[in-house]
């Protein structure tokens, strides 16, 4: 089955917004076994809306379409929709108890215009926004179902998690496309797909293995084709398993995922704690951990001794090994490891030192040549790596290996 | 005058890449007086692009297409390209070149694959890529103009920069519509614009001011209209002056920027270095300030103090303070920026401490309260804040506000 995207907004066309709405609702409708076979950016008006609907209507029978639908006077999607669907308005009472609420707990007046979003399209069915003012509207008319949603990610993910998915599964008896999700790091992606030649020719007829790369981490999924056949999932389990053993070398985990979200899990369960010492990588090991809700109790801090006399002055790294082997160097990533466990008192932790340039690269240590060794106990382990892009991508590729080092050493202890 | 995009690939579609490329081209092409009238993603798929390029030439005569020019048998945009344009091919020497030494360079063999990169349609023109394998291609036929890029962002941007707006500007004599833009942070987008209506009303006729907002940021860009006059430089300056007068409480600086990049900027004019003490931001301060190239010379570390005991630990501050008034609260804030000044030995700091959430707030202090503390010397200035949003929009609203804190600090030591 098809369906296709309608994003509307000036601001889509003018810059000023990325869309990140569309690949969102192109995974999601893939995993129910829905392609979308195109997708429009169009402006702020009527015409351009109405236009955008009939082409998309003369190909697909499920269109959704985000943006358009604040409060401000260039907002006209409801408008067009009631022309559209040629019908009236009628204020939704459960909407506007849900906006009275959402202005009294933010203690703001709540005005006319605000409460204009209460008045729907009389043709449409409301589906319900817990994270904002705008509601999602379902119109289903001659076979053909428009979900009309706000442009704002979280809010328009909301209303597809509990109203429209739930709705588009029971109305086009949609079949979830069935995979199975690994994550893998540090193999080119040219390389993987030589070394999976002979696994992707053994897969079962329809199966498909897809390779999504982001950086140094492929997620790979292996997914049944669009006609379900009885013995699919143990097919698909054991396709699963035998991918699993020929990346072993290379897998974060058996799942979509990213190596501090792994981290994260086995501190919790392991009841450990980690501290992280950074150069070249400069508070992001700390940043990327932080980001994950409710990982307090696993994390004590980090130091980030980005000019050099902090290694020694923070964390006591042996100024001789400094001026031995350089800064950048394995002793002082091991040094650094080690160091900070122990005066942050720690179980566990990740150290960096590299070059992330643009510039400081040497013929001997060139740019993107960085140092990453993560402690556990008393037990270190570190290896050199050399990462190419931009500095940015230098910083993040490494960020994600230092953990994934340290899930190595963790998971060696099991 | 209008133009539209194509997106080429399934990747798109399938959600597995989000397009960055529409925004980065809409906004570079508005600045050239260039509006883009429409854009629309097609898969892999000979016949929707022939259909995409149709509608778009019937509506427009400037199409940019990106995509679809990798060196694998999925990619055939440029074998549509010949069809569409009747034409044969050609193999073009200089790219050939260029391929050689881009391989040479990585110490890969070239494969016959590869080489196919340098054979073009011999109905375009080459635009030249130095920063991968695919060249860009521009097409001029019945007075409609087509350029063809790869879709790998920085790839396409080089082709856009070097190729593509030189050729533009020549060709379609389009007036680069004159702008001027200030950052503003921490006001919300509805209160500024009431606060700007008189100034907005008094606006020269044609010129436009747009509002950008990112997170606590806000960008404003007055722009003169598309009818170029002779006095609109003067008049624009004129209105900008006005227009920081009006924004000087919220003022991050009178151009398109970040606080941090203000703050590199400032730091290496003064000659001074910064460090950093964090709690709520964990890490992320110093890894938002490193990540900008450069700033080496400006910034010795950071101390990430996420468990409560680090900050006694580390920074030494004192633990009665925190036994009185809480590890969030504005001695504690204070007291960690002047800590960290000390202990690493710079002029200046930035602190925080505060909730990020989604869990651990109070009815006294919700999630989102955040003391940030700025110190320079040993002046140290500090504020509570409310922020709103999810765990990581407040830990870079907290970010980006520390920054412009310790700005205002400098900047009233000028």
């Amino acid at each position: 089955m098809f369906a296709e995207i309608i994003t509307v907004g000036d601001e889509l066309l003018i810059g000023q917004t990325v869309d990140t709405n569309s690949a969102w609702l192109g995974s999601a409708l893939n995993q129910h076994g829905i392609r979308i076979k195109k997708r429009c950016a169009v402006a702020d008006d009527a015409h351009e809306i109405r236009q955008a609907l009939d082409a998309a209507f003369a190909r697909v029978d499920l269109v959704l379409m985000t943006g358009g639908l604040g409060p401000t006077k260039d907002d006209i999607t409801k408008k067009v929709l009631c022309d559209y669907y040629a019908c009236g308005e009628r204020e939704d009472t459960e909407v506007l108890a849900l906006l009275e609420r959402y202005f009294r707990d933010r203690g703001r007046v709540m005005l006319e215009i605000n409460r204009g979003q209460a008045v729907l399209p009389a043709a449409c069915e409301t589906l319900m926004n817990l994270r904002g003012t705008a509601p999602g509207m379902w119109f289903d008319r001659d076979g053909k179902v428009l979900i009309s949603m706000p442009g704002v990610p979280y809010e328009m993910q909301y209303i597809m998690e509990h109203g429209g998915f739930p709705r588009i599964r029971e109305r086009f008896r949609s079949t979830p496309v069935t995979h199975r999700t690994l994550t893998v790091i540090n193999i080119a992606e040219s390389l993987l797909s030589k070394h999976l030649e002979t696994f992707e020719a053994a897969l079962p007829k329809g199966f498909k293995l897809a390779y999504l790369p982001n950086l140094n981490l492929i997620r790979l999924r292996i997914s049944t084709g669009s006609e379900r056949r009885a013995n699919d999932e143990a097919a698909l389990d054991t396709a699963f398993h035998a991918l699993q053993e020929a990346c072993r070398e290379w897998m974060v985990a058996a799942e979509d995922t990213t190596p501090p979200e792994v981290t994260a899990r086995l501190l919790l369960q392991k009841k450990l704690q980690l501290a992280t010492a950074e150069s070249c990588t400069g508070g992001n090991l700390a940043h990327t951990y932080t980001l994950i809700p409710g990982v307090s109790a696993t994390y004590r801090g980090s130091v980030v001794a980005y000019a050099n006399d902090i290694k020694k002055l923070l964390l006591g790294v042996n100024p001789a090994d400094i001026e031995a082997y350089g800064a950048v160097s394995e002793p002082v990533a091991k040094a650094m490891a080690l160091a900070v466990c122990q005066k942050l008192g720690t179980d566990c932790s990740i150290s960096t030192t590299g070059i992330a340039g643009p510039d400081g690269g040497t013929a001997e240590k060139p740019v993107g040549t960085v140092f990453i060794a993560a402690a556990l106990n008393s037990k270190v382990h570190s290896e050199r790596f050399r990462f190419f892009g931009t500095r940015d991508q230098i910083i993040q590729r490494s960020t994600w290996t230092g953990f994934h080092l340290l899930n190595r050493l963790l998971e060696s202890e099991a």
